[in-house]
């Protein structure tokens, strides 16, 4: 089968086009017949050797892939032959609470992942799509919509309540279409109008340009009765938390989700102590909450924004294209 | 009434005995005859001016004071003349989640406090004391012991799971006792072996010497099969935080509850997000959290550990003591 | 001021128009000038004698009031004079988990309660209703809303997964609207269809006609993969309890809201062991779920379906429209 | 190997011993050779035809059993040859919320038991054993203990708090015990002063000989403050639950855990409904919950209470011990 590989070292350079035998599934794996494949900034950073320096190479390269179950090994009861399905990104964390065991089994490193023309997993570690999902849209779900509805879950708001997201790349993007369907009032953040303008049309109720109004958190407190928002998806990292925790509301989460904007700050803790915040790590999710989250999009017909799709021989340019970081919603590469 | 108040100025110099009129209760409120008073480091930074330095003065600092209700106001029907009684450290917290409103009516600043012959408060923000307690093991209890319990319940541990507790202030040891109780395993942190030697009595499983071990951290880990404590109560802030989030179990939870070792930090959010850590802000609680403390306090008939009592005159040599951080527990002022 | 009491024995008989003097606030409580009240099942049974047949007469029933404040006595801070507010059920509930004590200050018994001209309120016990609503809108929220609001929000349902609503009475209609509000699918139960037509306009995705299909716990399951409901508002009480627990899904919430159908009945506690159920006994709330429904009704400019509206002269028919049980939504009565 | 089975028909005396072929495990699964079985009302009725009358026989019998693993399949990483292990009651509900899925494949029936010298488990359905404990003791955690550790994590109650524990057999006295872990008080309802006394060794705070005492849910609100009890675990089922409703706090919780003394009753619901009871139901538990039983139990060296131990040859007179209910604690087989 075709597939890349980061091979002989890190970086995009060594991200090659490849062959592998074709996996044969054993007992209670299965077989994926891979159609597309999305990218996470996760991905970009393996392949750049930011992510995890010690990854064993070659790898298969991305979490995230969607196909059809073409062949199943034996003792196989959970799925079958000819269902379409996505990987689950910790391959063993089936549901409760993460445990170091869990996330050890993460497909795109350390496991090889998606994009290839095939993957072998186990049965447990695949989950149905749903239906009116093309396999472009259906990619984009198992890393940055299981991120923004793991995060959105988890700091339990209500209809009503104020979520705060910063951005408009994969996770953000879902983060306001699945709050949405929760009730919840979505106030954006980006730095381009055009951006801002699509996110509007996506049901965002607020937006700011943090480059117009670089104090975005008192913007966003002014919009919110002076008390901020009950949650801010973070994905800037170390560059925005500082602001963030002057945003939240007393009793408030900042949802950690991603580190854009650096790694490594200056933080004051006092905010979290005097404002009894709450800073809750996110890394993905559960393969439950990959469950609910189909549910959910079945339920609404929820389409997830496809900012572009690239054909699999140029899988290397839509790495490039995500390290510009000028996309709106998710990247995805056909196989 | 006799009265200690920082006035002119914050520094410890200006903390001065002074003459005030006795308050009458109004409709709803209840009268104090304050019986002894308990320090935090919080009080201490108050009067240094480091906690709020726009507090109006005069003040009478200190959230924690027990005594006898000895007047009451119209309609005051929760608690009667007679009854010994902390003050809630934050008045309007009653129950459920914090908000800005709640946390604006504390104890010992804003509002005055309970270095003083008494004081007046509204009656829902009195709690009877256990009949076991001296006044002076009471007055330990709304700040230092609430914010203990506050944590360990919003960390959710069940019996036989690890807490770490960093040092032997008044907040840790509480920690220590109150977490033995609900049948946590302990461990201790400190750089003095004296201190954990006492800590060991008061049932601390295991205790690490962070000036012997700098990688504290590591220890903790070896001591929890390799995985970490599932809780930290990290009383160092900026200072420990880092080794904290180095040590802490995949989804588990660190709880901010002080800033002894600094308040920033050049902090990176890494294992923050490849965790699924948590880090909740603590501030104090609710009185619901002071009235089910009392009521564990009740049951196990247990003894808050006071490391010394000052007479009402030597008020500023409590201050002075805590200064040095040399304490084991708590230290009290009689009224 | 006008005034309905329940005087000299129970029975609509004795729901008679009177005369009261106009009450004075006191310190820290609020008068309400009354502009609306809406009925619930409850207030009908007060006034039957059948809800507590030791409630002390005369007494004004009616737990929900909408109205405007028009004096305030010595030290209120938390509302002003010209406020549009609603009387919160439980006054002295204002967040955290219920106590026998914070359920003991009911409005409409044993406290007097809206069906009035005006009422005096502590200010803790008003919160500010939606801009957008009526006087006879809002006058629903109290107790209706609220227990909808309270059952959905402690079953922590995620959007996409399913609700039953049994009927369309004041609090189902609620359930319904604001399930919908939090993107959940709800399955609607009347022996009507011309309701149930009414429902699907207000956005229930299915609906059961339980006199054509008696076994709407199976046509229920159908309808969910043969699992069941996530959770089912349960409103008729003893009547249908059975049914509803064949019904829910094993781990599933029966939220337990009326008894419509009878209070006793034999009962099988099979189901409840061997499905992990939980039935949650749901007695309306706390204001802080008050205050949080307003936020999302506010949001999302929901508007409370208000079957028909009474003059106060007749109140009495309100009832007696009430007990005949043809209402689709809220009836309320104009003061 | 040696076994016994139901076979051809339901009954005491359809349990027979056999010779069935040793079982070999296939990829993924290990054996267990099982040193020590326990009995538990629910393998009782289990054999009596009363669990699950379309159970297909034959069947090995008892959910629970204790031994060592002497063999590996193939892909095995999880556990190895030597370890001590127990069987999980529930082979693939290992974290989360229950489903039906995950309710479906216990043993004991449907699938076979441990009642037999060997039993071939999925490796992801064993759990290692607190090294403490002998086989005997170990056998009595999987329904049992766990069980009870289950009910009192689902109440989340905090030390000091008040729980009821209705009788001595093997779910009542974990409870008790596990209770008394957690910093709880305890309520011992017996029918006999001999077991009442024996609970007071184990710690009980109080009790309550409810032949005695007809009204035993006075006598426990009595000792609550007129509140009553936090929470109820509830093993009578329909026999005593109408008593448990009127026992219980405002608020709390009962935990439907058996049903010795009828599965129907008249009920009346109001009382659910008044009080905001929560009825939980409780059907053993997640391997998750083993896990962190087994943790507690390791830190406290907690001793599980053998009642009387059995050899092989007697099985059946095990559980005619069982029928009797004489027992106070657990009843065990050796193999």
């Amino acid at each position: 089968m075709r597939a890349y590989e980061i091979r002989g070292g890190f970086g995009l350079d060594n991200l090659v086009a490849t062959e592998r035998p074709l996996p044969e599934p054993g007992p209670f794996q299965v077989r994926v017949a891979v159609k597309a494949c999305s990218l996470n900034f996760r991905d970009l950073r393996m392949v750049q050797g930011l992510y995890n320096p010690r990854q064993k190479l070659p790898l298969i390269p991305c979490s995230d892939g969607a196909g059809v179950i073409d062949a199943v090994g034996e003792g196989v009861t959970r799925v079958e032959v000819g269902q379409r399905v996505v990987g689950a990104f910790a391959q063993t964390w089936i549901s409760g609470a993460p445990t170091k065991a869990k996330l050890s089994g993460t497909l795109g490193g350390p496991l090889d992942g998606a994009l290839a023309e095939a993957m072998v997993l186990h049965e447990d570690g695949v989950v149905p799509v749903p239906a009116h999902l093309s396999f472009e849209e259906a990619a984009t779900l198992p890393c940055a919509a299981v991120t923004a509805w793991h995060a959105l879950r988890a700091a339990d708001l209500s209809a009503g309540e104020t979520v705060l997201v910063q951005g408009t790349g994969g996770v953000s993007i879902f983060a306001l279409q699945l709050a949405k369907l929760a009730g919840l009032r979505v106030i954006v953040t980006s730095r381009s109008d055009e951006k801002l303008a699509r996110a509007k049309t996506l049901g965002a109720d607020e937006t700011i340009n943090y480059e117009a109004t670089p104090d975005w958190d008192k913007a966003a407190r002014a919009l919110t009765d002076g008390l901020g928002p009950h949650q801010i998806l973070e994905v800037g990292g170390a560059g925005t938390l500082a602001r963030s925790l002057r945003c939240v509301r007393v009793g408030g989460t900042i949802s950690v989700i991603g580190v854009l904007a650096g790694a490594e700050t200056a933080l004051s803790v006092i905010p979290i102590l005097m404002n009894n915040v709450r800073l809750q790590g996110i890394l993905v999710g559960a393969r439950a909450h990959l469950e609910s989250l189909c549910a959910a999009v079945s339920q609404h017909q929820l389409r997830p924004v496809v900012d572009r799709v690239f054909p699999f021989a140029q899988a290397p340019e839509a790495f490039a294209h995500m390290e510009k970081g000028a996309h709106f919603g998710k990247l995805v590469v056909q196989v």
